[in-house]
């Protein structure tokens, strides 16, 4: 009933100090119940709904601007700019993006999705108000402690420190990133937080003093051993302030005063100032606080029960993934497995318990990941790094330069390749095989289904250079598992071979190319099939014994269709002159945005009715 | 003549103490007599002199591995591991690379080029140590204080705080990366340098106690005033011990048997050590010492004097560049410009003299570049980023995600797109016309010579889009200047229509295709010549309208022609159903090594003769 009262930017203002409480109930109840039916991100939400109140509270926006960092976080931000009526179709085709979005309001600061962006662009603001005079107006970055492992995080805080304005950055720690979080950085915010809170630490120094015995030499080496409470004690945030960036906190992220108060003092400070405020993931429902992980980005749920209501009789991809990764690693001790933040979504749980020595979670570090990789490589190990196709862009230049110049045997294991439905355009794996293309001697292998996922993995293990092995989100497809042709380098797999139309399909589409040709020979024509496999090198050997006998070349893939895997097929029958008419089917190139997978497909038109459609128009 | 015994890894250890001084002045002296002739790494080496004589006196190579970050300052490295003759070709075609390379050496761990990627990859090969059981082996990862700046140093930091084996960092700080150094990171080694030594901070620590009055209540009002001393003095690399790495330092950098005691001491400790060095970049040369950034990367110069031998008659697109974007800042207020530690290199000196609040220097984190600039640009400014091909590469994800899905007008002036010459692989600008063309939203321009450069950058200050205008290194071409058609968004320019051969050509190869046109002119054949000016999107409507009165459509372009222009091209006129035969030239989907531009533009079949007598056969 106080929610009602919220229907545009700035109304929390004119919510009494006691009924704040109240609220931020309601906004709980509000978002476990929207949640449950459309799925969404709902732990780090109901973390952050106090501070989000506090920013509202404390900012006046739209002239003020708040950065999400990520963005998944911004539902609560979304509830108190006017959209909450929008929430029934969070996250569905034409519906709220679960992401902030400029085009979608103008209290949207800066589009994010990707993580440890927020910084950068939120310094960027800064920097042009304080070229227009502006110093008046209050920017925040709100940062996750998962999101400060990146390095552009450290980039922008690098830079940061040069500004001579207001910057407000909201360290908004939870002690979780998605998986856990790991690394120096972590057990640094670890100590802090042990230090409780702000006006807690002012009395730990005294009492630190107090119990330095005598003054001289002797205290040189007590130091060593009092050194670790003395660094958090003296001067907490030491790491940030080492950088030129004053620190406030820690100070609790479920007490909306006192976040209040500490952001009107940051408000004060004419550079860059850092708040870490401490906030417990899932807060208030008891599902999700006892299980943030799986309430991180979770399908429809039973609100009653915390039950998700998802089918998994049928294995995903991600879980092919898993087993064989485990399988291969037990005989074979050389293997060893990479994540970035991500060892829950892609599959390597199992791999981390059995063998934690030879499992690395590296934090949010895709670049460090690659060329982490590479140096196990050197040594002779056999790394498999498990990464979400769209996140893997942020290490391009390292699979460009330490791992493919050097020609090493590193996996990329692509989980999320293709399009992956609600979470949009950030999200989409579409890219991997257009940007893959691009580096000299990386290969690229897509399985048609899940049996040859299993057989692709095997195959990496002996292959002694870099591979990507691309799969999509969901089901893995359990059919045509009858062609089950040994895998061999560079080589695809012919399905049906027959005289007129050669279809050459990629990874998921070969069931959709499949599934087409069964509808263009129940009209009569003629069509091989060939699983490509390889689509970096694509089997050139292959196509030139069979083009000829076909008078239309279709290439099928789940990637923007003007850099991927058809632009080789038509660059190879080009090169030998073969008078075959290629028709490259794919995704545009354009931006894809947020709905459904099957939906999405259709309106990329790469279902089998859209593509039969232009098939037909095109042979008749 | 004490150079005269070292002839292969692990000589320097029968050397005596007492000749290692005469020994370092040698090697500088071979140093700069060498490079002189070739060009190349001047000043960094000459500062890591002492540093790696101290590296390979303490250490058993190849058992032990040393990763040299940027690689740059390795040749001392390699003239201690017996390749020392081989540097009358250095970064010549064929001959000793100036980077470390692991097919030239045993000796080399790591290929390296670009920045920050060392701790990364020694961490990689500490953690195949320790999963090994081999606790003998020593490794390190020597990295400058610029490197610092790079956030994959940081993840790698970030990481390497977990290891429970010896791994050595050493801190090669010569207050100095390419340009000047910037940042909280900065900010933060000054202090630590000023500290001095070593001992001289054991001694420090005491004096700053003995400095504390009275114990209790008082002493949290003194702590404020003198935390910044205490910060320093206490606990030296406080930022480190923060991320549970052990710090030792700072040294001087040029006294060998200091840093061999402090090298003995590091191996000694069972997890990750930082050394502090402190170095003068250009040490014992005295033009290199004076003017560091001149002598960092230098082409032939006289010995005696350190005068450069290159002629600079004519200038550079670097030169073009330099002065437009002042005249257009001059004009427009909104524009600022952002360097990766490249302000030298990329032409912004004059413009951050003339406008030093417009100006960012943002280390080496084009990452950060790119997103900071979405942020400038989200504030109504008009952000010109100037980065070198090959290091944009790093920001791929950043112009993806924060760039181009939000569709904001950023430029990117490209320097050193094409083959940049005796860098080799790791510097060639060959691959942005293929990742550019990857992003949706991305728009990329090539300007043919000198004036369409300053046209181009005139354009895109009003544009409001993401844009990329990308120029090679070296003399800017002068010819075709009478071509010169205002550029209109999406545009190409007709040099000449005939009918018979359609030559389309980007950049810098509208020069080559026009002299190749001349040739087959000769011939008795009748060609076409477009300026493509827009590589994306390509000018499809000009194509459409010329394309039928051509038998070949020939594409040029300098960058990798499996994944670019041509390309676009090629794709475009199947679509149509065009009946030409498509030639596509450009470098070959594989890496280009080192050699002069020239030399290598021939190896790759890209000069006038080699393309002139391809497509002679090709139309016989």
């Amino acid at each position: 009933m106080y929610l009602e009262k919220i229907n545009q930017a700035n109304d929390i203002k004119k919510i009494k100090p006691e009924e704040l409480k109240p609220l931020a109930r309601e906004i709980r109840r509000f978002l476990v119940k929207k949640v449950s039916k459309t799925g969404g991100h709902l732990a780090s939400n109901l973390g952050a709904v106090e501070l989000t109140m506090a920013l509202h509270l404390s900012l006046t926006l739209p002239k003020d601007k708040i950065v999400w960092d990520v963005g998944h976080q911004s539902y609560v931000h979304k509830i108190l700019t006017g959209r909450k009526q929008d929430f029934d179709n969070l996250r569905q085709y034409g519906g709220l993006s679960g992401f902030p979005k400029r085009r979608e309001s103008e209290y949207d600061a800066f589009n994010t999705g990707h993580s440890s962006t927020s910084i950068s662009a939120a310094l960027g603001m800064a920097k042009a108000a304080e070229l227009k005079g502006d110093d008046k107006s209050t920017i925040v970055a709100v940062i996750g402690d998962g999101s400060l492992t990146g390095g552009l995080a450290f980039e922008a805080l690098n830079n940061a420190s040069k500004l001579r304005r207001n910057l407000i950055i909201i360290l908004n720690d939870n002690n979780m990133s998605i998986s856990e979080n790991v690394g120096g950085m972590s057990t640094y915010l670890s100590g802090l937080r042990a230090a409780k809170t702000y006006n807690d630490i002012k009395r730990g120094v005294v009492k630190t003093f107090q119990k330095i015995p005598v003054l001289g030499e002797k205290l040189v080496q007590d130091i060593r051993e009092i050194k670790s409470s003395i660094k958090q004690l003296i001067v907490p945030g030491m790491l940030f302030e080492n950088m030129g960036i004053t620190y406030l906190g820690p100070i609790d992220g479920h007490n909306i005063f006192d976040m209040c108060r500490i952001i009107k003092e940051a408000k004060n400070i004419d550079h860059t100032v850092v708040i870490h405020v401490c906030t417990k993931k899932g807060k208030g429902y008891r599902p999700a606080e006892e299980n943030p992980s799986l309430f991180h980005g979770v399908g429809p749920f039973d609100p009653k029960t915390g039950k998700v209501l998802k089918d998994k009789s049928v294995p995903d991809y991600t879980d092919i993934f898993s087993e064989t990764i485990v399988e291969e690693a037990e005989k074979n001790n050389k293997i060893v497995a990479i994540t970035a933040a991500m060892s829950d979504g892609t599959g390597l749980c199992p791999f981390k318990k059995k063998f934690p020595d030879r499992f690395f979670d590296v934090g949010i570090a895709e670049g460090h990941a690659a060329t982490f990789a590479a140096g196990l490589a050197t040594a002779g190990l056999k790394p498999f790094v498990a990464v979400y196709s769209s996140f893997l862009q942020r290490a391009y230049d390292e699979i460009m330069e330490d791992v493919c110049i050097q020609n090493l045997p590193v996996t990329f294991c692509i989980d999320r390749a293709g399009l992956v439905g609600n979470d949009g355009e950030t999200h989409h794996g579409s890219f991997d095989l257009s940007y893959l293309n691009t580096i000299p001697n990386m290969n690229v292998f897509a399985p048609k289904n899940a049996a040859e996922l299993k057989a692709a993995i095997k195959f990496a293990v002996d292959f002694n250079a870099p591979l990507a092995i691309r799969y999509p989100r969901g089901q893995a497809f359990t059919g045509l598992e009858e062609f089950n042709e040994p895998i061999t380098f560079g080589k695809s797999e012919i399905l049906y071979l027959e005289k007129g139309i050669l279809f050459l399909a990629a990874g998921s589409m070969v069931k959709t190319a499949d599934e087409v040709r069964n509808l263009l020979k129940g009209n009569g024509y003629n069509v091989s099939l060939i699983n490509a496999r390889f689509v970096k090198p694509i089997d050139e050997e292959t196509l030139r014994r069979v083009v000829d006998n076909h008078k239309y070349v279709v290439t099928f893939e789940e990637n923007h269709v003007n850099t991927g895997y058809g632009m080789s097929v038509l660059r190879f029958l080009n090169n030998i002159g073969s008078k075959a008419k290629v028709i490259n089917i794919g995704l545009p190139n354009s931006y894809v945005e947020q709905g459904s997978t099957e939906r999405l497909i259709k309106e990329c038109g790469l279902d089998k009715g859209s593509i039969f459609e232009k098939l037909i128009k095109e042979l008749r």
